[in-house]
């Protein structure tokens, strides 16, 4: 895994990194930006809160960006509104059908006799943005996890950390994990390597799981150095100030160090869950029984 | 109104100041305990989200604060968990529920032979706490206020307001207004009035609605002096500076100019509009038709 392998996609390959998140106002939009340096949301093409209101939708755009000279198309997928109604009970389903939709396509591509041009359009990774209530999950955070878990990589974050002290954030960040074993929720897990220095890369990500992020595409200047952060009276928090937030760490993890990772484990793992469900499903006389149940069993 | 009245009261007076907000983790119990200089909420009692999870219910407590060497009873309302689950159908029943007990105990009282010892338990004011989000009102929002509008004086605050920088905080005060006004809420109405210095302070309140409040009861120490704030990594957001946040207007508007008003409205109008109501509901025949309605309409 890691930078080689990312670099060996030559070119162009099609990750997708869908930020799905708690509701709107957690800084999703913003912290995209940030990540893949674009203008993905910009005054002109503003972020999906701002755009549509009160529904949840499935939003794809895509962003070409450059990493080590290598081109990569990434496409974000976004959930605009999610958990901001007054009843939020199946808010996920958008988003399960989503991924499904992905895993479907693939399927089909897989099945097909010229396998040569296969896109991969699945959904690699999917960015769990947490409200920093400082309180632990909610449960319609728990149940949103809980209900993709099976179904992608999910990395919790906490959004906007900025609204944090440091013994805040660390103890939140203790009760969240607490709550993720409890609730028996799987989030990505960072894989084992026997690579002293790459083990150690590994256990610091983990360590500081989830990862506390604040966005920002404000260029400001502090002592003489121009840096992206967030202007407050009292000072600026810095973007990508490791003793400010995770920001650095998430950055490097997604577009360096762990993309390839997240890649083979939707393959392997969530792909093949999907595709065993699916082929499951047919195996009753050509009958899909997953859309028939109810009517068919025995 | 104001200060003046305020000492009028000789003591003891019991005006209440619930806090209903829209969701866990906006610093609501913090900001109790800096408003009143209280340890209302400690380690060792908690805020209501620490202690009870997952459902709406409504809290009491009551707090002895000195006030210009006046004491003043108060009796603080909470609604742990509004706007937590999943489906928040119905959240701001058991709010307007304990709102219209309140009056009815008052109304109770009244209609007694001896009227000397009224204890006035009516809710006074109720401060909505507006998460930070920098997207405006969110309908779960809208939709409490709407309920409550009729029966209380809401006072909008956007909480935790060190999360958003200068600039922010502007245009999102700005929306809220303007959503504020679209959706025909009324929030509570700062008092017209001659006195010119009055008036002034009265402008400058409203100038800054919803209110900006940021809480905390750590002491720290800046620059030689020792303040109330958050420490951050890149500085220290101070509670009680007005270019930090709007917190001492606050303070002084409920504690000191305006309680007097607030109680005035809420006996006034709110009170008023409950009586009437609930005497229109018991004139035919002395058949309480609001509980029997659908059956008695001719």
């Amino acid at each position: 895994f890691g930078l080689s392998c990312f670099s060996g996609l030559s070119g162009l390959s099609p990750p997708s990194a869908p930020a799905f998140h708690r509701e709107s106002g957690l800084g999703k939009s913003t912290l995209i930006n940030s990540l893949f340096l674009t203008d993905l949301y910009s005054p002109e093409y503003p972020g999906p809160s701002h755009r549509i209101k009160k529904t949840v939708q499935v939003e794809q755009s895509k962003v070409l960006i450059k990493e080590g000279g290598v081109q990569l198309l990434l496409t974000i997928v976004d959930t605009p509104g999610f958990g901001d109604a007054v009843d939020n009970s199946n808010c996920w389903q958008p988003v399960i059908d989503h991924i499904d939709s992905k895993f479907e396509d693939y399927l089909n591509a897989e099945s097909r006799v010229n396998r040569r041009q296969m896109p991969d359009s699945r959904v690699h990774c999917c960015l769990y943005f947490i409200a920093p209530s400082g309180h632990g999950l909610k449960p319609l955070d728990i149940e949103f996890m809980k209900r993709l878990h099976e179904k992608v990589n999910i990395i919790p974050l906490i959004a906007k950390a900025d609204t944090l002290t440091p013994e805040e954030c660390q103890q939140f960040k203790k009760q969240i994990m607490r709550e993720i074993q409890e609730h028996k929720i799987k989030i990505y897990e960072f894989p084992e390597t026997d690579d002293e220095e790459e083990s150690k890369l590994v256990k610091k990500i983990k360590d500081r799981l989830p990862l506390a992020v604040v966005g920002s595409n404000t260029i400001i200047e502090v002592n003489g150095k121009r840096v992206r952060g967030r202007q407050y009276p009292w000072g600026v928090a810095e973007v990508e100030n490791g003793e400010h937030c995770d920001f650095t760490i998430l950055r490097n993890m997604l577009i360096r160090t762990h993309m390839q990772d997240l890649k083979d484990v939707t393959n392997n793992v969530h792909y093949e869950n999907y595709r065993s469900r699916k082929l499951a499903a047919v195996t009753y006389n050509g009958v899909d029984n997953n859309k028939n149940k109810g009517q068919l069993t025995k």
